[in-house]
């Protein structure tokens, strides 16, 4: 937390344990957050575990305006500086937040220069995200856009190739050419790709099943997908 | 629950809120667990949620002694019925249920022939593992077995290969030849596969990671080699 504070990510707020405040630790805190004009309150500790989602807050939780956002200009500029053809992946409509964390943490991995998510609630980078990304809300830049289906319109006329993930496309993922710039587009946990994104995808590709279950874990579908676009442009 | 008594699943005991107890559904359940020499207790839906780990629980818990368990000949045995060279999953030590529930789901997809799990705390199949496994706890056999090491020394002796996945390994897991008979060895999320379990496998392999986070979720490592070997097997 006090390492967000420092690097001047941006936090909309924080909240503190009321029984917690007089603590050494939280008071360096709180001057900061007065120093960079962060708004702070202290509540119960149960309205804490509330509003955390998890009881392993140590007294303190930040709002936080999800990660750096940026926008898909400053993406687009990203993968220009890493001298590496785009790659991006899009979230469509996702809500669990393990989900969310474990999909950056993959993306981390597998070298996705940024990821894109909708901005209709304030779905945002909280604690259980970032916990679940194990530390990769920190390096995956996210672009946080108002419709997606209007930034994929943006994507394609920079010559990205949209690729959406369900389980009724018609090409397998693995014969999906992934060499070329391409924006990956993966669907919430239940209802998948929206029929407005869907219809803006260019190519959809579905990954191949053969048990009794119909649909994989939403993380683990998006991280297959960026992995086959891993393995094809380092054989490449 | 009804639907798991009536099918001989094996069924450790039932627990159930005693605000509930009266509910007719509760009622028949109460009868066929009786009928079936099913043990059954009442507590505070306090203590229910606790031991579920769910508030969804519709008033009634059962603890299953996980899935339908069978032994490593009857794993072996079913490979041959399905006509297909060996493919299992050994899983090390995992602690969260929903990634347990996580890797049913993409075995049962990858096509794998069952899952090995250790048996040294009750582990088991709970009601958080069958709910994140979407349904495929009840086709994946799970076997449970006292020892990994010595299971996996019994697999060797069968001819099956040996594959650890881990961040150390020196082969990339694109390189393992997974047509042949294979036992793909995954570790928990914190210690990684146990030393011991470690000096039984042939190879040690490891999945790439181009970012800063040094490991992936353990049910995003399982899927990516699970589905390694299905795409390998689909083009054999």
């Amino acid at each position: 937390m006090l390492e967000a504070l420092r690097s001047g990510r941006s936090i909309n707020r924080i909240v503190i344990d009321r029984a917690a405040q007089r603590n050494g630790v939280l008071a360096e805190l709180i001057s900061l957050a007065r120093q960079r004009k962060v708004p702070f309150e202290f509540v119960d500790a149960s309205a804490l575990n509330r509003l955390s989602g998890i009881s392993s807050h140590q007294g303190v939780v930040a709002t936080v305006a999800a990660a750096r956002y940026i926008g898909i200009d400053d993406l687009l500029e990203l993968s220009r500086k890493r001298g590496e053809v785009p790659l991006y992946a899009v979230i469509d409509g996702l809500e669990d937040p393990h989900n969310l964390g474990a999909i950056l943490r993959s993306a981390d991995a597998a070298g996705i220069h940024g990821l894109i998510i909708r901005n209709r609630r304030e779905v945002g980078v909280t604690p259980v995200v970032a916990k679940s990304s194990a530390g990769a809300v920190e390096y995956v830049p996210v672009a946080r856009v108002a419709n997606i289906a209007q930034t994929l319109e943006t994507l394609k006329k920079f010559g990205v190739w949209i690729v959406g993930i369900e389980a009724e496309g018609k090409t397998p993922f693995t014969a999906v050419d992934f060499t070329l710039p391409t924006a990956i587009v993966i669907g919430g946990e239940g209802a998948g790709i929206a029929e407005l994104v869907r219809k803006k995808c260019d190519t959809l590709a579905a990954i191949p099943m053969r048990g009794k279950v119909s649909s994989l874990n939403a993380s683990v579908a998006a991280a297959l997908v960026m992995y086959e676009a891993f393995r094809q442009r380092a054989a490449h």
